[in-house]
């Protein structure tokens, strides 16, 4: 059963479809850290490392040029400056005031955009390193989100590359934030429609609240 | 009565408070316009000749490098990239692929950015080009949306000026952004809350489609 109630028709390109948890259900590491806020020893090795070669060890956080450089350093290079605040947005820890991330926080980031990059790879079926309108659906549908048309095509109409006017299919960091976006603005409507009915109840502060974070300024 | 239920007190600095029906309103001009394109007798002469100055007159529309020299030439000076493109995608005709503004949306548009630098002259009360939170709550209050200060902490948070991720007050462009995209909300929540409950019962399709608008890359 799919979650919303108008989705479209299942690709038959689905054979690998997920079971109906894993769809929703989109897996972040556990609390891997001690009170010390040091690294785990679960954690992968390369992004202890990939932290510690952006100075990450002597500070014990990274701020944006110090993420900007571990991200190159993690194979993400070419990331927007919005995408990389865009980040420290979402990652830092709630209620700090600094844009930085901490050893806990990074690794959260580095399995997120490891998913996140899978997910981009497989659906850019074309191999174009750009993902179009129907791959995204796919994209979306594999992680459980049955946006209607109507929604993509908003998604894709807001992504110019150039002052044409023209629209563009999102390259990595742009689906990256798409992705991350839809994910949790889908995330906060469920929890006020605990019984899927495809319906939620919202307060206008409620509402308010759900979609401001998003509409930031992060250049 | 005020729209939001858990609004604040009313400060006591709004004598010059709105009736009722005129906080609920944002006047936009009527279509001025007759079925030629052409600018209506009515239109300021200022309008008329920003968009001819700027080359409107030959194509019949400004493209974003025309659009913001009109701007400058009206005396809005250094409004950002992403400000420029996000007025066009909110004022361009509904349905048009290319960003760009003819007369009629023009003369729209120019006569909203008169209303919002009123409304930032009037409640930037120390004059210092900034808004800061307070002064942004009686603005909104001025506006009729009656934001919970959860909000506009949002709203202020959301706002960085550089790389060391410190907010910082808005100036008159990110005012508008965000002036317009909380008015433009409200009005969409308000159209599901006929009544003025305070509550509105969304599907999941319509809170996407009302949300994904505004998270646009405008950069």
């Amino acid at each position: 059963m799919a979650y919303a109630p108008s989705a479209p028709e299942l690709p038959e390109s689905f054979g690998q479809q997920l079971d109906q948890e894993a769809r929703y259900t989109y897996a972040y590491p556990t609390n891997q850290l001690g009170s010390s806020g040091m690294f785990s020893a679960e954690t992968h090795p390369d992004i202890v490392t990939s932290f510690e070669s952006a100075g990450g060890n002597r500070s014990g956080f990274l701020d944006e040029s110090e993420l900007r450089h571990a991200l190159s350093f993690s194979g993400y290079q070419g990331i927007r400056n919005r995408t990389i605040r865009f980040l420290l947005f979402i990652y830092k820890t709630p209620g700090e005031s600094l844009l930085r991330l901490g050893p806990k926080e990074y690794t959260e980031l580095c399995n997120s955009l490891a998913q996140w990059r899978a997910m981009f790879d497989r659906y850019d079926r074309d191999r174009s390193g750009k993902m179009n309108a129907l791959e995204l659906r796919d994209a979306f549908y594999h992680l459980g989100y049955m946006l209607p048309t109507s929604v993509l095509q908003l998604i894709i109409s807001s992504q110019f590359d150039d002052a044409t006017g023209n629209t563009v299919d999102l390259c990595f960091d742009r689906f990256l934030e798409c992705g991350m976006i839809v994910k949790s603005l889908t995330e906060k409507f469920k929890e006020k429609d605990p019984g899927y009915t495809g319906y939620a109840t919202l307060s206008y502060d409620t509402f308010m609240s759900m979609v401001i974070p998003f509409i930031a300024s992060y250049d």
